[in-house]
């Protein structure tokens, strides 16, 4: 095992301080599944942890770390929905204040969610502005302490929470999910192969990995996998990446629609688009599960109703 | 502990008759659903069983043990739905042939699972004609063998597999399901209350255990919870409901919509009205959970995309 910035000693500390805290999600097999591909597939569902998506735990390892006296004004973090989320209600559980810059465009049941939780909501122009310098002054003016979604060593950490397998697929926007798993599946089990999904166009990661430099994507929005735009992956994601990573697949829009609708009419579980991209890379034996056995980490489930409706009634 | 149609033993007997082909559902605990009642809720996700519905528990308990020298002609059966795709699915893992007799105007998902399953399925009007007459007459002519929906001992052993509570909510249409757990809840735990939940208007398993003889229902349709709509309880399951059962309580359909759409929103899984009747019973304080542990059956995920569609976008 290479020397990375998170190690296998760091996701059992994770794992500590989050047990009585995060749901220990369920590890599913479905027959309707395993007949479909002709293998075993398992499915994490990180759609049912708390917030609906994987992003609580990496929030909470960070913040409930974070030392009210250094960091008066509390936190501060950028988030297209999901990790928004995962870091108001860990704030929130930790006694700390919460300010999150998401996008105008963010769904709207997101955005509700986060204030829900006692997240402050701050909105910002996905294509003018700068999310990044908007959150920085933030934590200036405030005294508070920066959430990245996936940059972080103890957010990483804390996402590698939680399988021998010959291959786990991982839906990827910035990596630090992907990532966080990658140390702890490898430690266990060197043989599995680790496969990042992202959605086709914003493949920056799968680029990354095969070039061996960060990559971008030219298009900054235009996917239904509203959880999955990172614009390229993190420095300490694409170290662990490049050193354990098998490789990368991409989905289109209506793929990760059919992987939604599966799920809805043979899984009985609600996924959104960028939650479901993993189940859709086998569904569509981009990455094949015939005759072997994969782990499929679910990892959102905060779908917006109308969206989800058109979906499951097949008008996307 | 009386004597009863179903024994703990035939209990253990269906559970290792069903190991090699049932999913073992998860039990979830939510942080959003305790929070929301100010106690602890315990879901077994049936919604999530092979088929979508814990019927297959039952149908394949009792399919398994079907001469197929004897009922050459394979099973039959009646259902609105769920037990139909039980059944189907059993007796194709059984090789046998099958045929259901379902009303016309079942979702018409549920009828097209049923024959995906490999059933053969049979519309009558249910306003006017008697299923129980076309079922039993297709079994002389076929020579094939009658799987009733609960009113028999290996249905109900089958669907008592598979928790100390203060309380177990189950939701009842002829009571099958409730019995079987019944049986099992109380041998493992004598102190637990049982409570059934049906649709209102179709609340004759609650008010016959009130009344301690079988009461029947005003009208044959028109609730949402189309999986709970039998006309009166089972001579066997009503046995065993009025030595063991605390009593029963009923939901309204908006109140039913309300449970499916707190599924959708906040615990990532898709549940049918019929399969949310538990929840509603729960997030209505029809029960009680505050302050107590409960657990709720959710029974069924087979939910029609058009009015979920509805009901999730707050229409219904």
């Amino acid at each position: 095992m290479p020397t990375l910035p998170v190690t296998i000693h760091m996701i059992r500390a994770a794992a500590e301080r989050l047990a009585p805290h995060a749901v220990r999600t369920p590890l599913l097999e479905h027959p309707a599944l395993n007949a479909r591909v002709g293998g075993r597939v398992f499915l994490k569902c990180e759609n049912l942890q708390r917030v609906g998506a994987f992003k609580f735990r990496g929030a909470y390892n960070k913040i409930s770390q974070v030392d009210p006296k250094a960091f008066p004004g509390g936190v501060v973090a950028c988030s297209s929905g999901n990790h928004a989320q995962g870091v108001a209600a860990a704030a929130t559980l930790c006694g700390l204040r919460s300010a999150i810059v998401m996008p105008a465009d963010a769904p709207a049941m997101k955005i509700a969610r986060t204030k829900a939780f006692g997240g402050e909501v701050i909105a910002y122009d996905r294509e003018r502005e700068d999310r990044d310098a908007i959150a920085r002054a933030l934590c200036v003016e405030r005294k508070a302490a920066y959430v990245h979604p996936f940059d972080d060593a103890d957010v990483i950490a804390g996402q590698g929470t939680g399988v021998t397998l010959d291959a786990v697929l991982v839906n990827v926007s910035g990596g630090g999910l992907a990532s966080g798993i990658t140390v702890a599946v490898k430690d266990a089990s060197p043989s599995t192969e680790m496969w990042t999904v992202e959605p086709a166009g914003f493949d920056d990661f799968a680029r990354s990995l095969a070039s061996g430099k960060p990559e971008r994507n030219e298009r900054l929005s235009g996917s239904i996998c509203d959880a999955l735009m990172a614009e390229s992956p993190g420095e300490l994601t694409l170290t662990i990446g490049k050193a354990l990573m098998a490789g990368g697949v991409a989905v289109t829009d209506a793929e990760a629609a059919a992987a939604v609708r599966f799920a809805f009419e043979e899984l009985k579980l609600v996924l959104e688009p960028g939650g479901a991209a993993g189940l859709a890379a086998i569904l569509t034996g981009k990455v094949p599960a015939k005759g072997r056995s994969v782990a499929v980490i679910l990892s959102g489930g905060n779908a917006d109703p109308a969206r989800y409706a058109r979906i499951i009634n097949g008008e996307l």
